[in-house]
């Protein structure tokens, strides 16, 4: 009857941003896993590589020997379960972008965003190696379906991200060849990337996964926090078989 | 009052899955046929041209002497409604364009699908003509939307497709001069055709049709099946005065 | 509690198709403004510059001290709140573009719109300076979501607009350096103008913003009179902080 999903967090997320999403899954009948990756949260090092950030996930589901799972990941997590399905393409059900990167081979994140997030990065980069959202991009490009109160509820709850998870080209040589059925769910007012062919997030990402199942919703980047419920919906109308 | 509906279907369709449509349209006081067309459902025979499809729904209108109906083309039903257009231009009150082909004058269907359509048929066309659709592209390309019960349901309708009716040029003279009010029906999750600027059905097609109406809903390219009475409500909003 | 705006209308209207709108807002606690600009509605003369609009616009923002509000520009309006913002910075909260034209320094309008605009409007300018909306195009391409009755009362309510707001060059020194946040509320259905990247309101318009927020709605062009209590909440959700 119900499924199990595995919960892949973005960039200055951690895994408490999930609760009301697995609140509502597990409301309907479905399991729910959501570790929180390497360099992520406030009191974790910021010096990390995205290997770790990679390694941290697939630790995770061998630890608890998570198996027939759809696997979703969120933004900056859509390059973390790229290379966790190569290692673990027999665990796992579907895979679920939501508006997420989807790498080629040997690519990092930042080839996929516009220069002036590169620009903005290498000014506010700290010496451990963090950098955190501004408020104003997160209040308009990320969060503008909230209220204001809403918005900064949700920016308390934010923590700087590792620079290198954004940086380091991540190797993939098998990702396109993995027989693994895919879904991009696409929240239909995400501007945390300039919408267009040259950085938005759908089609550009999506259609780089060749035979893959579309859904959409109303929201923002952050719909996390916005509507939650809706997303658990939406991410089980992609998920499932 | 109402209005008189001529439905034209797409490829691997025949008339009986406009059924739900036709049931909803005539509970709000229209009147709706839906021809199977030449080379279409289990029993034809698929060494039809694509000149065939167009003489069927020709026949059709003239035999049931039609006349100032609302001529709706889905998918493939497009390059069949703009020549039927071109014999019929004064019984035609409106065309509609169901995420349909808009073709340019000499054109086939093939020269507006991505490449890696034409090499699926070219690998899977039987010996009789005939082609037919992959389940792992309909349950997540065309019906994304459904669930897996419902996407059986509805693949178990499909019957193979004639080939010619998608590599056969079609001539369209006058078409592009004809004084027949237009409008593009667009579902908004429909990726049976890759979305983007290359190969996606909107502003692709609607773009080529010069003045038109858009209305879009959300669904796959087969809300035929997901949402049947929407699509009807929709037909009508695309098909009156 | 509640937000002020001013509220700018588009080509071939006036402050009345306003109404509605304001009534709404008006019932959630909000104050609004809605000047009608030179040279627009019936018995205005027709010979007018663009600047001309620009300073009827100032002239009333500066005559009833207004400050602290929300400009909303729609359509046309777009190209009269940039160069106002410019004169008014420090009185505005917030600009609104909705479906509306952004202008880089030194364009005019119809720089913006598709060829197939200027060879019409050349057609039909009348002695006066003033052009008219042909009613098929209105029909069709501005007002699809209507039904026949509310998009002929809506074209009685048109006038003819001034040329020259079209094609008077608009200087724009200092508006891509105003630190005044930006909203662009896109109605999806919207073919006022043809959709796609190289004509289309959102993104090309909306990207030219910079940092903004983006808002989404059903509905065409015309959503003022097709859906205006739907609009007056978008524009709040727009205008926000």
């Amino acid at each position: 009857m119900g499924y199990t999903f595995v919960l892949v967090h973005g960039s200055w997320h951690d895994n408490q941003a999930w609760a009301p999403v697995i609140a509502r899954l597990e409301q309907q009948g479905h399991k729910a896993h959501a570790p929180t990756l390497a360099g992520h949260a406030r009191d974790a090092s910021k010096s990390v590589s995205h290997a770790d950030c990679v390694a941290s996930l697939v630790d995770y589901i061998r630890r608890n020997d998570l198996k027939d799972f759809i696997l979703v990941g969120h933004s900056f997590g859509g390059t973390v379960i790229q290379p966790a399905a190569e290692q673990l393409s027999d665990r796992i059900r579907r895979l679920v972008f939501w508006n997420a990167f989807v790498l080629n081979d040997g690519e990092c994140l930042e080839d996929n965003a516009p220069p002036h997030y590169k620009a903005l990065f290498d000014q506010i980069e700290q010496p451990d190696g963090g950098v955190m959202l501004p408020w104003p991009v997160w209040r308009d490009a990320f969060i503008g379906d909230a209220d204001e109160a809403l918005a900064k509820k949700a920016y308390d709850m934010l923590s700087p991200t590792p620079r290198r998870s954004h940086t380091d080209k991540v190797p993939l040589k098998t990702f396109s060849s993995l027989q693994i059925p895919k879904s991009y769910l696409n929240c239909t007012e995400d501007i945390a990337l300039p919408p267009g062919p040259d950085f938005g997030w759908h089609p550009r990402m999506s259609n780089r996964l060749g035979l893959y199942r579309l859904v959409q919703m109303p929201g923002s980047h952050e719909a996390i926090f916005t509507n939650p419920a809706l997303l658990a919906d939406k991410l089980v109308e992609a998920g499932r078989d």
